[in-house]
């Protein structure tokens, strides 16, 4: 990475929740210059307003590619959450109607696929993408426990099953989470993602679907196997707390390395709260 | 099959639906006698009550195999659903509470796992157990197309996509429904069961989470690879089509010869009446 590369401001393409933040502020702390480009319909208003930034639709990467070149950006982040507008609210611009004409062509299914794609006509930019986890390392979930509390034997046998799902699933581009309880796989995530999945939990758990005793299971997040790890890795933040205690979950699990958080302290700090536990795993499923 | 053996009176273990009496109307027109041990809050009152029949709880296999000797069962079928009991209201008769405790020493987790202990269990009291499409052939849905409407070739690739993944997860003993749309897949079935799902992805639609186009996609059902195929078939019915259409699908398909359907030409009626095509498919996904 040439010193003009990375002295040359960040490009932050922000989706929604406050991962975009902690990704700026990362690297502001590190004393580089950041520009936002925040996704209408996405990124939050007020706190996008604190940082040098443009607005651009879901759709415009001519506007995109257009912005971060005046800005002199080199280097691109992706980060924080974009639901599928539909067609019709996609604003694209003509460099973005090429991308989705291209992309609508190879289109496999699933996010993982669509997100290669991007990455690929970006980089046709010149921008080189990096990982949120590459410019903010203190936002990558490390291997052990963030909380006080750990998993007991059952979790851990929950949690190497859920990574085994995770895997099996894996080449059909579906989601990255899953909930095992009692060595039951329970809930596959789908496009509805993990707050969704959490709530249909609770829900089977009230309708007596669900028998396992409270408290007992884990949510196992993992990226897909062979997902490029620059964009749309797994990541947790205050409502997962919140929901894996509504859904009786003894924890969370996920993969170290590609999972992010937010605020790591604050969300430990949330964990220990609810009375679960959130630990970051190997591939083996295990911590230690 | 010895004649003593299928001219002594069916046993239908029946839980809820509509099933049960279809497969007491197939084995009477046969020319056989049938009882019914009709479950404790699951089977329809009702309908139960125009066939000889006495209510067992699910916890009472004691109860069950002395009232199925009495009546001089031989042969047994189990069918319909049935929803896991809290623990308290199991009704656990002392030879209840010994399957109980055998199958939570060997439980594995699944659905699949509690019936093959339950099944093993059964014939240690001398019953044979036969599949509900062994009884009522013309219950099990055959290949080809079952109303009007046929899968072009988009839903014809979805299906194999479906059956792909239900094939992947099938050692997790999840569940045996999944949804793909437009080469996606859009739901994985977990203990909410299908009409569950299906209200999902009529949610993920009105909120805007899924951007397919409306009637695209396939609700696929197969059962799990290895599983008993004496118990637990996947079936259809009309809710089927209620949520199928509600989605936004195409139609359904279902693995030929191992699916089962209450009463096929009604059921093709409401798929036309609805306009969803509802097809039988071999392993491959094929059905011509």
């Amino acid at each position: 990475m040439s010193e003009a590369r990375t002295r040359a401001p960040l490009a932050i393409v922000s989706g929604s929740g406050t991962l975009p933040f902690a990704v700026a502020e990362a690297a502001m702390k590190a004393g580089r210059d950041v520009v936002l480009f925040a996704i209408r319909r996405a990124a939050d208003t007020a706190r996008v307003a604190a940082y040098r930034h443009h607005w651009i639709g879901i759709g415009q990467l001519g506007r995109l590619r257009r912005l971060a070149h005046a800005e002199g950006c080199r280097e691109m982040v992706l980060i924080g959450g974009v639901v599928r507008p539909p067609i019709r609210d996609l604003l694209l611009d003509i460099e973005g109607l090429r991308f989705a004409w291209s992309a609508a062509r190879a289109f496999g299914g699933g996010d993982n696929h669509l997100l290669s794609s991007l990455i690929a006509h970006l980089e046709g930019y010149g921008f080189t993408i990096r990982g949120a986890h590459e410019i903010a390392p203190e936002i990558a979930v490390r291997v052990g426990p963030l909380g006080s509390r750990v998993p007991g034997p059952a979790e851990k046998a929950d949690i190497a099953r859920g990574l085994a799902v995770l895997a099996a699933i894996s080449p059909f581009d579906v989601g990255q989470g899953a909930a095992v309880a009692g060595n039951r796989v329970i809930a596959i995530e789908g496009p509805e993602g993990t707050d969704q999945m959490l709530l249909r939990i609770a829900e089977m758990r009230r309708t007596g679907r669900l028998r396992t005793p409270a408290r007992t299971g884990v949510l196992v997040k993992a990226p897909k196997i062979g997902q490029d790890r620059r964009v749309d890795l797994p990541s947790i933040g205050p409502n997962t707390i919140d929901g894996a205690a509504k859904a009786g979950l003894a924890g969370i699990a996920v993969l170290s390395g590609s999972s992010i958080v937010a605020e790591p302290e604050r969300f430990a700090e949330d964990a220990d709260r609810a009375g679960i536990f959130v630990v970051g795993v190997g591939p083996d499923g295990l911590y230690e």
